[in-house]
């Protein structure tokens, strides 16, 4: 087990810069009496950045944070920046550099959070994603750029390789909850290349897991089980754009993305994982303490149980729970709680004391 | 004017067999009176046809259908049918030979329709989806297959010509509708090549179209906002698969992909356009005279509005529109209608004439 975590923080933009703060200090609380001590260093990244320098990331930047044991991210991002400059250019980058090969995603309903489902259910899943191919990996190009002539071209590069490692993460992570229920998601019957390759290899691996039962879904009906049924779901893994449609809308059926964590994770630990809420950096509400800091706390709650401190990330874990459970509490007494971002942070710090 | 419709019909399998003669019989008494008379020849086409032959489409069979005026195609598909050959080998093969460039997808949601939203509110949009290219060109491919080194590749392919025609049918629709609103799906922040095509063509297009007011969401986002807020969409224009998906969500949220027709249009002529419900051929449910014509119905009424028959189309439609009325109240006094696959098209028929 790590004694001193090395946190590389990038609180971004936005409200990025106001939630980081509150996961920081949840953090400090969980690790108080441990035995590990946490050493920061802010790396700044992003839209502002961006705009002052005209970088998104440095090589020597992405060398240092490469010696840090986990990044917190806050979110990244302002309408003034070209589309796909900061997600090609930081983001992406930086899933791709540490090889961030599982993009994991809860989805949790917590009863009394504002869903649009007139009957939302048991919702508890989680999204395995797969993060470093697919349509992400910026293959393809155009040619005869800007004329009636113009081709486009996108490809999606999947990999025995890669697909293995992602499945063999989702079976284990099914494997350790009660459900033991594996769904592929695709869309095997167009894309059959890319389709065959990703059922074979989950029959195979599968064979090594004999207690997770294991179905399929396409990606359009699985965006229909989503709303109809989603207590179906239990583990799902899918390919990195479909992985990204189906966690917003996961995100939508359990009341927000605003509540949703997110774990970039390089399994095998040859270079830091990244957790961030799963939320954008909201520039229309930016700098009001409006901004709500529990997605931020959950992530912390992830990093937590992939550095091994699973005591703490339970402890974390279960803080959240608690603080949405007095939400919904405070809600059915016609008396919502009204906390500012900070307030929301102290409250739930100070239950992981 | 076509004095006759020369209607090449595909019933295909399990339901498919039940709905189109119920689609059938009211467009024939939607043509009663009018002078234009109906000449049908059935193809025998899908599962079963497969099953027996072997084949999916002959290169005779598909100009034959060529020579007809429309297409009426209820479902085809089995669980029996290995994945891919039918999609692939009939419905793209139809598809791409027909240059169905554009997939128009309404999505209505008739008041006291079961829906899984807790307030559906007022959902009226169109979705135009691209129908010949994108993902689903079929390009691509494995090296190595089946080794651990096995690569496999699927290639979204846009052109220019491909996106223009596409848009500038969706800012037709959007012109003729009174919101006048029409809102560009893609993930033009990742796929930046495809992205940046579909953003120019648009924005070109657009100048013919100063009345229509043009917005942009990214793909995850529309599948959040179809289930917090379907009212903000009118027209939708998007590529072929984030169509499939986003179209397969907006039937979730309408109350069931049961109640909704596809139109794959050749908007020029040249070929036959084809119409069909957007339901699969359900074979856990064929043979009992339990599956609901109304998509196959709603399909009719497009077809007949592609061929110039405005009239009639509206007919067929406001009997529809009736039946799913009568359908409302009577479940809202507790006395749901109980009513057979012919019944309801006798009754809908009934109302056209
Ligand atoms: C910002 C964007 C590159 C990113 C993605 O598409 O993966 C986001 O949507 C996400 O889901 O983390
Ligand atoms: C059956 C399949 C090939 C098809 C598609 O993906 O287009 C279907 O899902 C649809 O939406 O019509």
């Amino acid at each position: 087990m790590t004694q001193t975590i090395k946190l590389a923080v990038i609180p971004g933009d936005g409200i990025g810069k106001e939630v980081v703060p509150e996961g920081l200090k949840v953090l400090e609380a969980a690790l108080e009496g441990s035995g590990v001590t946490l050493e920061t260093t802010d790396f700044d990244l992003g839209a502002e950045r961006w705009h002052r320098t005209g970088e998104t990331i440095t090589d020597a930047e992405l060398e240092d944070i490469k010696t840090h044991d986990a990044i917190l991210l806050g979110a990244v991002g302002d309408p003034s920046v070209p589309s796909g400059v900061l997600e090609r250019g930081l983001l992406l980058r930086l899933r791709f550099a540490l090889d961030h090969y599982v993009n994991l995603r809860p989805s949790k309903y917590y009863p009394g959070v504002a869903t649009p489902l007139a009957d939302p259910g048991d919702i508890d899943f989680v999204v395995v994603r797969e993060g470093t191919e697919g349509l992400y990996c910026g293959n393809g190009g155009i040619v005869r750029t800007g004329t009636p002539q113009e081709i486009a071209t996108e490809v999606s590069v999947n990999t025995a390789y890669g697909v293995e490692r992602v499945v063999r993460y989702a079976f284990e992570t099914a494997q350790a909850r009660p459900a033991h229920h594996l769904t592929l998601v695709h869309k095997h019957n167009v894309l059959v290349n890319a389709g065959h390759l990703w059922r074979r290899v989950v029959e195979e691996v599968g064979t090594e897991y004999p207690e997770v039962k294991v179905d399929y879904s396409h990606v359009d009906a699985a965006t229909i089980y989503l709303v109809t049924d989603p207590g179906r779901f239990d583990v799902i893994v899918t390919d990195n754009l479909f992985g990204d449609i189906l966690t917003d809308e996961a995100g939508a059926i359990t009341g927000g993305i605003g509540l949703s964590a997110s774990g970039n994770l390089n399994p095998v630990g040859e270079f830091p994982s990244m957790f961030e809420p799963v939320h954008g950096s909201a520039p229309d509400i930016a700098g009001q303490g409006k901004a709500d800091p529990v997605a931020t706390i959950s992530a912390v709650a992830m990093m937590l149980s992939h550095l091994g401190l699973g005591t703490a990330a339970a402890r974390v874990q279960a803080a959240v729970d608690a603080d949405m459970a007095a939400r919904a509490a405070a809600e059915a007494v016609g008396a919502p709680l009204v906390r500012t971002t900070s307030e929301i942070g102290d409250a739930i710090a100070a239950a992981v004391r």
